[in-house]
């Protein structure tokens, strides 16, 4: 059995699917990110706190993946903005049909900013590009600072290291520096900022982070469209 | 293309060599047990926990997979019995093959306890049978309570859930009946305990669980010889 030749080939049809909606995405000026992490590590309420710190007005929408349960969208639904589950029924991870096709009726013309939240899972869903600016990793303190090395390549395809659950250090044995210079030897560029989204700390930091990745791909919008 | 035929071809592959591995193990009576959980959830630990409890004397060994580093098995050789690091190098999970390899050159008939800990991942090891008399899922008070609901598959094939980490219970949102209640929707006859690999709290109760399913698998064992 010829192995590798089918991966590449699977491989191959994800990657077309995911560079066709990065250009779509990028005519648009939408910025989308791609949120990874182990299952439990607080994607879902990243996003709850982002979206209650946003007006209602601002043009954002939400996917988000899960193997079981509609609970994220049920979640994230309280604020208002387009919100849509993905059930992968057993699937480990999202590719980039399963976003084509939940974007299929909705007029992307209508947002800037696209928040796909994953399938909590630290490996498999490094393989499959969705098209997106950017992966952020969101790690908890609870999980141990050794993670970054055990799970390369997650963080190695991540801009943005989120630790999360800092309410928790003081009972936990995870030092946020050891942390981040594992993230680095993986990824030298790594970025990283400490929150909790229980006490609310660090979340300014994370807004203007993001806030910054919008102005830039607004930027990159006109100078495509010019 | 003709996806489902070859899927099955593929697990029908690793449950043969399971199938075999499985009767080695009845056969000599090993009672061998696959750890598994989210990555940081505390299977390590757990294991150092359950190591630094038995005499030296015990016939006991332990296979422990990661997808980079050797970090779990150093760890787990300060206790002086006989541990192999499996280093999957990208892969999700731990498979039979993977077993059989690194079984080769140990001696069986030495062992009546065989511990393998899966990479860390609550989707993808529930599909790979590994040969194990059962599998035991280690789930984090940080992670949430709604785990199994979202990760039904993996929650279903577990004889045991171990609640870990226990002594953040007073600073996370997790409540251990709901946890429980959610696994047995999924799983009814599933079995917890609860512990802190830190603390100390619950590892009599793990331990007693342990030493009883080693009794059962010798009796098992006496009744296949006979």
């Amino acid at each position: 059995m010829e192995r590798v030749p089918l991966q590449q080939k699977v491989l191959s049809e994800n990657d077309r699917i995911a560079m066709e909606l990065r250009a779509r995405f990028q005519e648009r000026g939408i910025l989308c990110l791609n949120f990874v992490s182990s299952p439990g590590s607080g994607k879902t309420s990243l996003l709850e706190r982002t979206l209650a710190s946003v007006p209602n007005g601002e043009r954002i929408a939400v996917l988000t993946g899960d193997i079981q349960t509609e609970n994220d969208a049920t979640r994230l639904q309280r604020f208002h903005f387009p919100v849509k589950q993905i059930t992968t029924g057993g699937t480990c991870h999202l590719d980039a049909r399963m976003i084509e096709r939940h974007l299929a009726d909705w007029p992307l013309n209508r947002l800037d900013l696209l928040l796909i939240e994953n399938v909590g899972n630290l490996v498999c869903p490094a393989s499959y590009d969705l098209g997106e600016a950017a992966k952020i990793v969101v790690l908890s303190v609870a999980e141990g600072d050794d993670k970054p090395l055990k799970y390369p390549s997650i963080f190695l395809k991540s801009d943005l290291m989120v630790v999360n659950k800092v309410d928790l250090l003081p009972y936990v044995p995870f030092d946020v520096n050891t942390a981040v210079n594992n993230a680095r030897r993986i990824h030298p560029q790594m970025e990283f900022i400490r929150v909790s989204c229980l006490s609310g700390e660090g979340l300014d930091e994370w807004l203007s982070w993001l806030q910054k990745r919008r102005n830039a791909q607004k930027l990159l919008h006109h100078e495509t469209v010019c």
